[in-house]
C-alpha cells in the first residue's frame, strides 16, 4: 500500500455538507493501489454498554486520473455529527488511517477518528438554483449592435470598416441589444453577460470613471432599465461586469487624492507607496497607471463598492455580478461583499474572475462560481492543438473534477474563449468541426455554458484586440451553418435537463490512439451517451455498456431505434459525434 | 521520484501571506526522495522582449515526519503578485510540479503555474500580539477559593470534604479569585481563563440560563468588574468561557418555546424536530436534553449572541472568550461573531474548543487559536503513557507541525489537561519526574501554556468529576516543590522570551531506544537548546550541535561555561531536563 499517496482531510473537497443532510467523504489513493476502502463511523457522543457505537459503508471509485483513484461516500449521520476513518486493503495488507494517521487496527476510541463536527445547511455550498438552467451570451457591448447613432462617440467607425484596435470605437449601444432581443430569444439563449457598462475611458470600459453612471455611449439609466425589463419578460437574465480590483484614473477619487494629496479625503482609498500621494506612486492592476489599485481593506472604499453592488440590483434588478480580477482582491472584501448583495436580492449570482485552481473562493462563503478558464484550457489542448490525446484528456478532467466539492461543478461558468482569448474558431485553427466538437463537449457537460457573441456565426479574431470584431448581422456574411448548428444544441440542452446539470457525469471510454470519448450523463429514469470522434478516420466505437432490449433516442438525428444485442457500435465521420438517450 | 506523495496546494499552510508582505511557501514529498526542490516565480504581468521574468530561490526541508520532507522557502514578490511552480530533483530526474501537475521542463508561459495572485495583509492571520507573552490559569470558579460564605447556596458542602461529583457545590467564588490575587500574581501567571460564571443550573454553568448576568453563587457584577480591574492592575488578562453551541433548558427563551409553541416568539431560536415544539423533540448538545442546541443560523439569535459577546467586553472589559463546543456551531456564526467582538475591542483573544485538527477554523476570519488538545495527547503518549518512544514522538511533533500556518503556532492554547480530562499527575501514573518533563515541554514551545488550577501544587483527579477537586489553600497540603518548580518555569519564560514564541523551534534529536529529545528554540542572536532525558537510566547526550567557544548559560542551574571542544555531552538523571543558552 503507498501510504504517501493517501489523502484526506476535512474540509473542502474532501468531505463537505450537502444540501440534504448528507456529508460526502472523499479519500485519495494511488490508482489501483487498494483493492477496496471502507469508512467505519459514528456519533462521538453514543455509547452502549460504554463501547462507542460505530458502523461501516463500502466506499465506491468516483474516476480516477494518472495518478490517484478517488473514492466516495455520501452518508447522513443520524444527530448530524460525525467521527470517522478509511480502512484500506491492499491485498493481504489492511490498514486503519485516521486523522492521526495510519495503525492497523480500527479504535473503539474515536479521538484519534477525523472529525466532520456537525451537518450545517448554513455551510454547505448555496448558489442560485436558476444558474443551473441557464444558456449565457456574452456581449462586449461596443461591438454587438448599434441602436441608435445619437450617443455615439465623435471618433465612431462606421460598423466593421476596420479590424479592431485597443481604441477603436464602433458605436455599439444598449439600444442595440434591445433591437436584437428577438435574435437572442431565438438563438435560445437565457441570461446575457455583459462586459463593463459603466462611465470610463476606454473601449473596454475597464477603467471605470463612475460606478454609478451608464456610460453615456451606451445609453442612460432609463434604456437599461427597460433592457433588464425586456429581458426579463422574455426569460433572459442580466449579469454585469464589476471591476472593483481598480478604477480607471478618472475616477474622482482618485484625481482627488492626486490633487489634494494628504489633504485629500481619498487618500487611503488606494494604495499610494512610498508615502508619496502623486502620480506613477501607488499601485496598479499589471502595470497601467490607468488602473489604480483600489484599497478594498479601507472601511469607506468598502462601503463604497458595497453600495454599487446594491444599487444596480436594487433599482435596476439586475442578477448577476462578474468580478473582474477578482482574485487579487482580498477575500474579507468578497466575503462581506457577498453579504451585502444578497441581502438585497438573495439568488444573485457571483461569478469571479480566477483563472486558476479557485478553491480558496469557492468555500461557499464567497463566490458562486468562477470563469471556468481551466476546462477551457483543457477543451483547447485536446479538441483544437492536439497537445493531448483522449486518455490524457480524461486524466486531466478526472483530477479536474475532483478538486472542488461536487455542487460547484454545476455553477462553473464555462467557456471556450472570451474577450480575453483568441475567439473558438481561430483556436480551432479555422477548423469548425472541431469548434462544433467542443461546442458539443460545453453543452453536454456540468456548469453554465456561456457563447462569446458571434461564435455563433462564425465570428473570427485573434488574441485582443481581435476578438473584439464587431457583430456581423448581414444574414448573407454570418456562418447560417454554424448558427443552425448552435440553436439545435442550445435547444437540446434546455429541453434534456439530464445533459445539463441534472444527470452525473461519467467518463466512460477516452482511446488515447483513436481518440474518440464517451461519457455519460445519468439520472435515475435515464441515461445519456456522448459520444465523439476527435480524429481525421471515420470509426466504429463500441458503446461501453449493456444496452439490450433498451429503447435508444439519437437527439441530434431524431430518430428511435432498439438494440438487440447488448452492445452496440456507433459510426462516426471524422470530427462527428452522438448524443443517444437511453430509457432505463 | 514518488510522484504521488508530492502536494501542495494554495492557500492554507502551504502558500499564505504573512506579515512583512513575505509569502511562505511549502511543498511535501516523499521523506528523502529528492535532493533538491527550487522555485521558480515571477509576477504574471511582467515582460521583458515578450518573454516573462522569472526568477529561482532554493527550498529547505523544514522538517520531516516518517512519511514526507517539508520543503520550505518565503519570498517577498515586488508587487505582491506570485505564479510559481517547482523544480524537483532526484539524482539524474528532474521534473517541474505546476498547478496542472508535472512536466519535465519549466515553461515560459506561467499559465499552469500556481497562482498566489495577491499578498494582502488582510488575508493574513492576524491574532492579538499580548497573547503571545501569556501564562494561562484555568479556574472552574466552584472549586477554586470560597470568598464569602453569604453568595453559598443552600446546598454547599464543607471546602474539600468530599471528593466531587456532578452536583456537589463547594462555595467558590470571585471574590475567592479575589483574595488569591496575590499567589496568582506570585506564581507569575498573566491570564485567567475562567470555565462559565454565568447564571446556570449546574456546578460546571455550562447550561446556561441567563447570559447577561453572573451566577448569584459567583457573586455580583460589582465585584466581576472589580476583578477585571485589579487583575488587570497586576498585568492579569481576563478570558470567559461562552457557551453558544447550546443553552440550559431555563434559558428563559427555551421555556417561552415549549411552553407557547408556535406562538412563542422563540419557536425558531432552536432546533425542534418532527415538527413538535415541545419537550424532548429538539437537537441537544451530545444527548444532554438538558442543554438545548441553539439555531446560530437565525438572525435574531446570531444578534443575541453577539450582543452576549460584545456586551462583557464593553462593560467589564474582558480580553478574552473561549468558545465552547465550537466545532459544532456553524462557521458564518463565527465569522460574524468574530467581526462583531472585534469591532469593540481589536485585540480580545478567541479560543475555539476544537479537540482535533482545527484548520477550518484556524485560516484568520474565525478563531484566533483553539485548545490543542492534539499536543496534549502526544505528550501524555509520550511522556506518560510510553505509548511512543522519542523518534514517533517526533514524527508526529512534525506532521503536527506543518499542519497550520506557522503563526498559528504561536496562538494555541496549549493544555496538559482541563477540567475535561483526568488531571495530568494522574494522566502520569502519579510519577512527578514524567509531569515536570510535561511541563518544561509545555513552557519551553510555541504556544501559550496553560495551568488547570491546582496542578502547580500537585491536586490530583481523574476524569471529570474528579479533575474537578477544591483546590487546596493548606501550605502543607501544597506539594511545596511542585510549586517552586513551577513558579522557576513560569519566570524563565517570562524572562527569555526566546523560549516563549520569540524563538524558532527545531528538533535536532530524537533517540527512539534512549528516549532523550533535543530542540532548539533559535533567535538571530541567541539559541536556547532543551535536553531531556524521559528514561529511568541516566544518560550522557551529546548536543548535535557545534558550540566550541561559545559561552552556555544553563538557566535552570544558573550556571555559565565555556565551550571547550565543539561537541559537548550533558549528563541527565532519568526523567531529568536541561535548558542551555549559548549566545551566538
Amino acid at each position: 500500500m503507498l501510504k504517501e499517496s493517501i489523502y484526506h482531510r476535512p474540509k473542502n473537497q474532501f468531505a463537505y455538507s450537502c444540501h440534504d443532510e448528507t456529508v460526502q467523504i472523499m479519500l485519495r489513493t494511488k490508482h489501483l493501489d487498494l483493492n477496496s476502502v471502507t469508512l467505519f463511523y459514528g456519533d462521538p457522543f453514543q455509547f452502549v454498554d460504554n463501547r462507542w457505537v460505530k458502523t461501516s459503508v463500502s466506499m465506491k471509485v468516483s474516476g480516477h486520473d494518472e495518478l490517484f483513484d478517488y473514492w466516495l461516500v455520501r452518508i447522513k449521520p443520524p444527530q448530524k455529527r460525525l467521527r470517522y476513518a478509511f480502512e484500506l486493503i491492499h491485498n493481504e495488507e489492511k490498514l486503519f488511517f485516521t486523522e492521526k494517521g495510519f495503525c492497523d487496527f480500527v479504535h473503539d476510541d474515536f479521538s484519534a477518528y477525523f472529525c466532520f463536527p456537525f451537518y450545517h445547511k448554513s455551510d454547505s455550498f448555496t448558489a442560485p438554483t436558476w444558474v443551473k438552467e441557464t444558456v449565457w451570451y456574452q456581449i462586449f457591448p461596443d461591438r454587438f449592435s448599434n441602436g441608435t447613432t445619437t450617443n455615439d462617440p465623435a471618433t465612431t467607425l462606421p460598423w466593421n470598416s476596420t479590424e479592431p484596435t485597443v481604441t477603436t470605437i464602433f458605436g455599439g449601444d444598449l439600444k442595440g441589444v434591445l433591437k436584437k432581443l428577438d435574435y437572442l430569444v431565438d438563438l435560445g439563449i437565457t441570461g446575457i453577460y455583459f462586459t463593463p457598462i459603466f462611465k470610463a475611458n476606454s473601449n473596454h470600459k475597464y477603467d471605470t470613471i463612475d460606478y454609478f453612471e451608464i456610460d453615456p455611449q451606451f445609453g442612460d439609466k432609463q434604456t437599461f432599465k427597460k433592457l433588464v425589463e425586456e429581458c426579463h419578460k422574455k426569460g433572459i437574465r442580466i449579469m454585469l461586469d464589476a471591476v472593483f480590483n481598480h478604477c480607471g484614473k478618472n475616477f474622482l477619487p482618485f484625481q482627488d487624492a492626486i490633487l489634494n494629496r494628504n489633504a485629500s479625503p481619498y487618500k487611503d482609498w488606494f494604495h499610494f507607496t512610498e508615502n508619496q500621494i502623486k502620480e506613477h506612486h501607488y499601485e496598479t492592476f499589471s502595470f497601467e497607471k490607468s488602473m489604480p489599485k483600489l484599497n478594498t481593506t479601507n472601511p469607506e472604499v468598502k462601503q463604497y463598492l458595497i453600495d454599487v453592488g446594491q444599487y444596480w440590483i436594487k433599482e435596476f434588478n439586475i442578477d448577476g455580478w462578474r468580478l473582474d480580477v477578482a482574485n487579487e482582491v482580498d477575500h474579507q472584501f468578497w466575503r462581506e461583499f457577498r453579504q451585502a448583495v444578497k441581502s438585497v436580492k438573495k439568488d444573485v449570482f457571483l461569478v469571479g474572475e480566477v483563472w486558476h485552481d479557485a478553491l480558496p473562493w469557492l468555500e461557499g462563503e464567497q463566490f458562486d462560481s468562477v470563469m471556468n478558464y481551466p476546462l477551457t484550457n483543457m477543451l483547447h489542448r485536446f479538441f483544437a492543438y492536439d497537445e493531448i490525446n483522449a486518455k490524457q484528456f480524461e486524466y486531466e478532467l478526472q483530477s479536474y473534477m475532483h478538486q472542488y466539492p461536487k455542487p460547484q461543478y454545476e455553477m462553473l461558468f464555462n467557456i471556450v474563449g472570451s474577450h480575453d482569448t483568441p475567439r473558438i474558431i481561430n483556436i480551432a485553427q479555422m477548423n469548425k468541426k472541431r469548434v462544433k466538437l467542443i461546442k458539443v463537449f460545453q453543452f453536454s457537460f456540468l456548469g453554465t455554458p456561456s457563447i462569446y457573441y458571434g461564435d455563433e456565426i462564425g465570428l473570427t479574431g485573434d488574441q485582443d484586440p481581435g476578438c473584439r470584431k464587431c457583430m456581423v448581422w448581414e444574414e448573407d456574411n454570418q456562418d447560417q451553418e454554424m448558427l443552425t448548428f448552435m440553436k439545435k444544441l442550445i435547444h437540446l440542452r434546455k429541453k434534456y435537463p439530464i445533459m445539463a446539470n441534472e444527470g452525473d457525469f461519467k467518463l466512460l471510454a477516452a482511446d488515447a490512439n483513436k481518440n474518440h470519448l464517451c461519457y455519460s450523463r445519468e439520472t435515475k429514469n435515464q441515461l445519456l451517451l456522448v459520444v465523439m470522434n476527435k480524429s481525421a478516420e471515420k470509426q466504429s466505437i463500441s458503446l461501453p455498456i449493456d444496452i439490450k432490449n433498451k429503447t435508444i433516442l439519437d437527439l441530434w438525428k431524431s430518430e428511435e431505434f432498439a438494440a438487440n444485442s447488448s452492445s452496440i457500435d456507433v459510426t462516426l465521420e471524422p470530427y462527428d459525434f452522438s448524443f443517444l438517450l437511453v430509457r432505463q
